[in-house]
């Protein structure tokens, strides 16, 4: 005992994970890492253009604001904004909430809001409140990448349905809901980005929102609206959330102002009926006990300026004029077999490649490129999906980088094609030279990706919907 | 689907509990809520007096200093503030850590530390890495309230260790390990608050620091020390951390920059050794991805002015004062048969009354007179336990509050004394007029209480170490 620390701290090999191996709980057998979390170190680097992390742009936020709201906290409540406050959050951040919901035609109860820190605790308490290990847990394919470990950390068997351009497939949820119950299972829950979706940044159409909602009431079973991009929309006439359709019987809904305001201030929130909120309220007093009182004083005094919406407004302006850049880039230079989306609001565009490229070790040259994206693989729970696909997000970066970004990762998948093309020369191979663009003209809507017998390929065999890919409108190959 | 969501809120009916009943996980049977957090909706009103709450005194917070860092971030980093960061922290945040760790003697490598949402995502975020439900966890007895919703959280059997004034009994430690040796079970880890321990405000000893620290490396066993309040002393000589101790090859710290800066901030921190913090980093990323980066800036800026240590002496100060104020009104308005701790730091007293008063009614009758206090069962898991006590507050009132709150307390006591008296007059009930004191003098340093037989009880029939109160010097009675 008398040893002192700094000697003690020598014995690294006393420090393995042998030791504590024993004591670890089973979640973390099947606990994941978020992609996108591992990717923000090594793009730290100044030199990396990053098109992987789901940053909005906060450098248009008035600085001159800022200082204004805080100097104000500091002379009218400085010591409410230090001090604890209530686990479910002030009722003048929850009022600040309200109002952001009626923007997009919502109207919660006051009592049935909880503030939480950002979004993602949102999810994670509303899993804390629903998910026992080997629950099945329904998402899209591909899924927000920042919930795969969400799910995973509660044990939660999740099936992923597919999406096209029209958000979720609702008739491939109806056949899995089917063959649950024939299995005599009922998912916990449905969860869905329904707006500017979240890698794919697809939109589900008002019809399937109708079908969603009818579908979970007839069930009554819970959806899970999340939300963060729904006031990003660059165009086009709004859709109404399923909080909205539903009434809030059956869809919990989730909120955030990272995506409006600012991530650094951790501010989201979830909307639940009274019985599933008083769980909730009891799984956050663990978490945290309350959300950051200081934040919540700076979106009060925020939103007490009125201007909230012109922000926004000018955000989804800015961000627009990004995607448009980077859908040019993309024509420019990815080659005429990639396909990708284009959003009609939020932050991201989902890339498919040929079925010959891994994402995964695209990007590893990518990175020494310095550019970085989000391979596909991380918007799955099972593994092999999504290999050949990658989320670009074009909020976060300017539009010159977005341009120089896409010329860099074009590149490096220009080598991997002619690579490819070089060890299957002359064998017919898809996407060969000879046959530009041919299996996009051929790709039906919801086309399934065979497995690619390319090399460097390592693809368990492939499952029904094993590998699916979204449709996408052909671009004219303009490089 | 087309009714109008006001219309369809009216249903009330359809928003009741069996609906979702069936979709709870599991640990919500067992979810409990922490008696500190209900209070803080009640104490919210201006006219109680709330000894209640854990709340350390923000007011003395300079306003001028706060709003001069806002003005810095606003002005250097505003874009960084506003944005997503690392799940780790920032390393400048890391570097106030071992700042703060510093002055209390510890070394602890900048890699072994998370920055996390408060101290109590922390302990959260350990629990998560490490409990299985049915996995035993060893704390105090009695504990801090706001861990006892974790273990339930977690699922964890729980088994309290009585303290006397020396903090926990590690004699008992050893037996009650002994005791799962033989039952071929072993404590996931040990949870301890070793310095002014919430609830009881004693510190463990130096001697019984180095027993409990020679147990865990010997049994290669955890030990969770969580010290909010180690800097918060008020006089004597400090005494070392367990982690220090021990190097931190067993010692998992929690710290937290709640009770010597601000709450309202949410920063704490987690030191583990590198197996047990990458399973802590992903289970950080699922809960809320990063801590507030705006609040980190915030502690930045306010370390930068080095200002600190002077700040936290002046609440050490404050708290001292407010103590002796404490102890001075529980002598003069609490019956003789009435004792509690004198804290030597932090901000909590643990009284214990006759035991025919149950401190859960008690506090019924005291919120009736503006009044508030945390009853002792909060920090037990075990049902029945701490009836007869309960914990003040000294840190968040000042001195008029806490001579009029005890005042308001002493005579709701002296009501259900005189009560109990007029009940059971004649019979040589304990605590009887003509025996002031009576007990204290009998009372040995870890005196077992025995169940009442007095009205109004329903003890559960004890076990071995049921209802063991703390020893306690026995005070003259100036009233």
């Amino acid at each position: 005992m008398e040893e002192p620390p700094h000697r003690r701290r020598a014995h690294a090999g006393s420090r393995d994970l042998q030791r504590y191996a024993g004591l670890f709980a089973e979640r973390t057998g099947v606990m994941r890492s978020s992609a996108m979390r591992d990717l923000m170190a090594i793009t730290a680097r100044p030199e990396v253009i990053s098109l992987a992390g789901g940053l909005p742009d906060t450098s248009t936020f008035p600085a001159a604001t800022f200082a204004a709201q805080m100097t104000r906290i500091a002379q009218e409540s400085a010591a409410e904004a230090l001090q604890y406050g209530p686990t479910e959050g002030f009722a003048a951040t929850v009022d600040c909430i309200v109002e952001v919901m009626g923007a997009e035609g919502m109207l919660p109860d006051h009592d049935d809001v909880i503030v939480t820190t950002g979004g993602q605790q949102a999810i994670d308490l509303i899993c804390k409140t629903l998910i026992d290990p080997g629950d099945v847990v329904v998402c899209e394919a591909p899924t927000y990448p920042g919930a795969v470990p969400v799910f995973c950390s509660y044990q939660a068997e999740t099936i992923q349905v597919d999406c096209d351009e029209d958000g979720m497939r609702i008739d491939e949820l109806d056949a899995v809901l089917e063959r649950l119950d024939r299995e005599g299972r009922r998912p916990k829950l449905v969860y869905s980005v329904p707006s500017f979706q979240n890698p794919a940044g697809v939109t589900l159409s008002l019809e399937r929102r109708r079908r969603l909602v009818e579908l979970a009431r007839s069930r009554e079973l819970l959806v899970v609206e999340d939300n963060p991009y729904g006031l990003l929309r660059f165009g086009g006439e709004p859709l109404p959330p399923l909080y909205q359709l539903d009434g809030g019987d059956f869809v919990i809904y989730v909120g955030t102002f990272s995506k409006i305001l600012s991530p650094g201030i951790r501010l989201g929130w979830a909307v639940a009926p009274p019985p599933v909120m008083e769980k909730i309220v009891l799984g956050k007093q663990a978490s945290d006990l309350c959300t950051s009182t200081l934040t919540q004083h700076f979106v009060r005094e925020y939103f007490a300026e009125g201007r909230w919406q012109a922000y926004v407004d000018s955000l989804a302006e800015l961000y627009r004029g990004r995607r448009d850049t980077m859908v040019e880039a993309l024509r420019r230079h990815f080659p005429p077999q990639a396909t990708w989306t284009e959003p009609e609001g939020g932050m991201f565009i989902w890339a498919t490649l040929p079925e010959f490229i891994d994402t995964g070790d695209l990007l590893a040259k990518a990175l020494r490129e310095d550019v970085a994206f989000v391979p596909g693989q991380s918007a799955y729970v099972e593994d092999g999906r999504g290999r050949n696909s990658m989320r670009l997000n074009f909020s976060g970066s300017g539009e010159e980088e977005i341009r120089e970004g896409i010329r860099r990762i074009g590149n490096v998948v220009a080598e991997q094609v002619e690579l490819y093309h070089a060890l299957t020369a002359g064998k017919g191979a898809e996407g060969s030279p000879g046959t530009p663009g041919r299996e996009a003209e051929d790709v039906p809507v919801d086309v399934k990706a065979k497995p690619s017998s390319g090399p460097g390929h390592d693809l368990t065999p492939p499952g029904p919907d094993e590998g699916a890919v979204l449709p996408f409108r052909k671009k004219e190959n303009t490089g």
